[in-house]
């Protein structure tokens, strides 16, 4: 049986909050025991904001390619020029979107680029490492609390051929991101043969049914009762150019 | 607090199973209580299984096309007979791999056509009308225990830019599958832009943290404690193909 407990009882956070610590207090105030095994996913909204990687938009002044692709797209130069530095390629732009890799390899729209649950006037980049924040917020949530977790930054992105948005995870750590199975059994005793499960992106949709997208203040969900502790990391999903034959 | 439990207590699913009633067996051997609001979620496997889409290689004889396009790809010239059946467009092909929409409008490899938990020399066929299913198996067990349910019918597709595989809905009955938040407010205030969550896959993703894909024989997952009831189908989450930038 799994279990998944969303904590709506987090204040806003701001620029230099100690998140981690936040959330314990906040795991505590609700009276949950953590276990080994449980998974936290946090979402990527309260990492970026305690990060500072909060962006005053008219302080930002467009480049000339900026401008450009801004009129092409219908966007906010402003915008534009924070995509442009936060992309390392830009793949696709139509109308309102530019589709681009960011630095650390996600493809999405607007390099991920926020301006919902954040002040008038300001946006949200992605955070700059977020295996590493998983990580840094994992190990102090194990130390606090002296049980073998896993944790998982997530987001939602849209996605080709299909409608809606769905849960991926930015970064993760000590959980299993890309089960890979080839090798393992069907019940007829057949070895499988394309089995590699992406659950670090399957846990972060899970969260998102619970998160919601909007003012839930639900920022983050514990899992209880399943099994994919591991030593796995979010940038074990990210797909090598050369192999994705949809660039 | 949302709650998943995996159902582990089936039969072997053949060909000509009424697959509700043995749901509805298995539900009560558990002693599970359903109530309203719970979502069924039932791997793609079984319905597949038991509505005989179930089909012996060795009766298929490979077209001129079907020859060609498996020397292309090494594949099996009847496996790609069966495919170019399914599908009504094949979009990009490659070593081992054939990408195309199926009749049903789904974008995956392989016209989602399944060698794994079938018997030797045997493969399986996506279900003929997923929706359908959906609706089938929901009505039938919200009569039978006298309850509101949604129902999902799920598999996993790999996807672009992203390696391993993630849920996707097949079929959808009696859930929101596209939640459309867009005018809704976010913390501040502020209105959501655009926000339209894939719940339905996002269930999918969630069953298969617990369905495993592998000799679990867990093909039912009952969820219990969200908020999804309603009136979508999984053919709201397909893409048309002029809006699809990938295509």
């Amino acid at each position: 049986m799994m279990l998944a407990i969303g904590l709506n009882n987090l204040p806003l956070i701001k620029e230099g909050d100690e998140l981690e610590k936040i959330i314990a207090k906040a795991i505590e105030e609700k009276g949950i025991k953590l276990e080994d095994g449980d998974i936290i996913v946090v979402t990527e909204k309260i990492v970026s904001k305690a990060e500072g990687r909060v962006i005053e938009l008219n302080k930002i002044k467009a480049s000339k390619k900026a401008q450009e692709l801004a009129e092409k797209t219908g966007k906010d130069p402003r915008l534009v020029e924070l995509m442009l530095r936060e992309f390392k390629e830009v793949i696709k732009i139509g109308e309102n979107f530019i589709i681009g890799e960011t630095k650390h390899g996600f493809i999405c729209a607007n390099a991920g680029i926020d301006q919902s649950n954040i002040e008038e006037g300001k946006v949200k980049l992605l955070p700059e490492n977020p295996d590493k924040s998983a990580e840094r917020i994992r190990k102090f949530l194990e130390k606090k609390f002296n049980v073998r977790l896993g944790l998982i930054i997530s987001d939602s992105f849209g996605r080709p051929f299909r409608k809606g948005s769905v849960g991926v995870a930015l970064g993760a750590s000590g959980v299993i991101a890309l089960q890979d199975r080839r090798g393992n059994e069907d019940i007829y005793g057949k070895k499988l043969r394309v089995t590699r499960v992406a659950i670090a992106d399957c846990l972060a949709s899970l969260a998102i049914l619970i998160t919601g997208e909007g003012n839930e203040r639900i920022p983050v969900v514990i899992i209880k009762g399943l099994d994919y502790l591991g030593e796995g990391k979010a940038s074990d999903l990210l797909r090598e150019k050369e192999k994705d034959v949809f660039r």
